[in-house]
């Protein structure tokens, strides 16, 4: 029987990846719950405090903003509930146009919406898997102009007020480029870390560099509640108006309900904020075994011709939230034999997002040349990333 | 020392419901976990399913719409979010108004200017503490027409798509008045039954006579997850409709990322509805435990001049979610002042919410005349009313 190229190429990723993992059925990440998860949800039970108030949620925030450097957190409910706040607080307006990458998850996309803003898709780099920093700055050189202190799309009309790099997989952006990007071109700029919790760029955390950075604990992420999000800032002020705008906007009286703005019921329910305290206790433990990962799947990877093991870009410390394999140019016709192959030997693989601009509710939006982002579309294969694959057979 | 009325009547009522809850401190509305919560907790972490799929959210929509007699629930993260899409699968579009109670909570409102839509405040009734219906009809005769099948706010403008009655404490409002009066002027009803799990009118569950009707979870509630809420409906398009748009709208597809429409992270997570399961199973005996303490209370305020136990309206068993106290016109004057002396005696009590358009958000949108609810404002007092105050002491 004659095997033609993508055949072998996908049986040589399904025995480099069972070399490493096992041929046992294998999800593409999962939650572990090895620390203090029953106690913490026992205690909620007990006390009886599991809803919008609670001690697990003052200790989260803490804990979390301890971790990440930031002077603040807030929890919500979930990572586009973060981002939606976020972008409220940043200022942007109905109508505005805000920069994200064409290479994400759609949230990112929908919380713009939620502004009545409008998506402006851009490239991303190969390097990071981000926001390509140099080809935006060229970008927005040639399309837009400053007017009152504004960033104005030329074609449009409309003013830029915000971008949103998003660190894909864990892996941060260039933000020292995107912040100049941002300080020259009067542009807000708010991280989209969702993906991002323990990466590091030049030493500082992801989600602290931007007047705003917001992070998920959905079930897939590096540690999880459950569904979760948080937003995280310096800004004492925006970092009130944030816990306001997600609690209803109800102003503090012993008895009184009177709310001032119009507000969110965005808040981190006490059950999941348990969840996140306990998980948080773990994390140090997690991104040790997703970079042990990482090392076993290099050598796994090394004599394999086609594809690449994605690395954390230079003066990162990516926290490898899932790992990636980035297939040769001349390989991404592959993409679905290989897709079909690892997935029907049990092994959970998974291509990238459709790009968004090429979603129906997103096609007729702004977008920048996308050259990078279409080809990183038809490489990128992701693959099982848990921790647990190192720790249960360490 | 001589005493004045106010006085007198404050500790009268302290001493009425000190007569039935005991002289501790007691809350307002407190959750209990006497069933399986902290078992099905265990199973979400043993299973590692805990985020936003999982046999617990199944198995909670499943029950949950068996228990209200409906076709389909769906759950989602809270009351908010629930009412948020019902609004916009009821077809609520930017600009149009929608008919609400001024005598509710903010979340109903809010919900409808997240579709871009107005909220335009219509007045309560005394006998259901909801949408009075004779009053709306009248309203609408005089101040709508009819165009193109649409019911159009001649003072505005603008259409009037849907009314959104809540089942205030748990009463429910005339709904057959109310859906005659849709059908009559073309106004989809959305039921805000965030109150009212296990109230019927007419032996129908609240929540099942509009095109869709919403429940909450919250902490305060008669059941809670934590955080929650749920979306009912008859109609099976509408049901997969709203599950798709609660889920971030993505296409099912082995592997592939496609969303085919601007779409919400709203899932209730399976930990979350693992302790709706268990909270569900209890639901019956809260639901007696909440008519007993009403019986209490009734024997201990017969006798107590200037205000009044609520009862539930004729044709009507309401759940008795929140007790509540009805000053005389009277004694309207005095309810800080009682407020003050129960809240001081550690007994919680609460005024009703500030009328909704009496908000700085809400202060300028439409509103019919509101006397009733001005009314009730300043005469409605909710006591203790927590299912264990019974369950504790018989």
């Amino acid at each position: 029987m004659s095997m033609n190229i993508s055949q072998a190429l996908g049986e040589n990723i399904t025995a480099a990846i069972q070399s490493v993992v096992g041929t046992d059925p294998v999800a593409l990440h999962e939650p572990s719950f090895d620390g203090n998860e029953s106690m913490y949800l026992q205690d909620c039970l007990d006390s009886t405090y599991v809803s919008s108030v609670g001690k697990f949620v003052d200790q989260f925030e803490f804990e979390l903003a301890k971790y990440a450097g930031a002077k603040y957190a807030i929890s919500v409910v979930n990572g586009t509930a973060a981002l939606h706040i976020a972008l409220k607080l940043a200022g942007v307006q109905a109508s505005d146009e805000v920069l994200l990458p064409a290479l994400t998850f759609v949230a990112t996309a929908n919380a713009i919406t939620y502004c009545g803003a409008v998506p402006h898709f851009v490239d991303s780099e190969e390097r990071t898997l981000g926001i390509d920093g140099a080809k935006l700055r060229e970008y927005l050189l040639g399309n837009t102009s400053q007017a009152s202190g504004r960033c104005v799309n030329k074609n449009t009309g409309r003013i830029i007020s915000a971008m949103v790099p998003m660190h894909t997989f864990g892996h941060p952006s260039d933000l020292e480029t995107l912040l100049s990007i941002a300080r020259d071109f009067n542009i807000t700029l708010v991280e989209d870390a969702a993906e991002s919790l323990g990466s590091y760029y030049g030493g500082q955390h992801t989600g602290t560099f931007g007047l705003f950075g917001t992070l998920s604990f959905n079930g897939n992420k590096t540690i999880t509640t459950g569904g979760g999000g948080a937003i995280l800032t310096n800004n004492l002020e925006l970092a009130r108006h944030a816990k306001h705008l997600t609690t209803t906007a109800k102003i503090r009286h012993a008895w009184e309900f009177r709310h001032d703005e119009i507000g969110y019921n965005y808040r981190m329910p006490n059950l999941n904020a348990a969840l996140g305290c306990a998980q948080l206790e773990m994390l140090s433990s997690k991104l040790k075994a997703k970079r042990d990962l990482f090392s076993r799947y290099q050598n796994a990877f090394v004599d394999i011709k086609g594809v690449e093991l994605f690395n954390e870009p230079d003066n990162c410390q990516s926290n490898y939230w899932l790992q990636t394999l980035l297939l040769d140019e001349d390989q991404s016709d592959n993409l679905d034999v290989i897709l079909a192959i690892t997935n029907a030997a049990g092994i959970m693989t998974r291509p990238v997002w459709v790009l968004l601009n090429e979603l129906v509710p997103f096609k007729d939006f702004p977008r920048a040349d996308l050259t990078t982002s279409q080809s990183l579309s038809r490489r990128i294969i992701n693959i099982p990333s848990s921790p647990n694959l190192v720790l249960d057979k360490s």
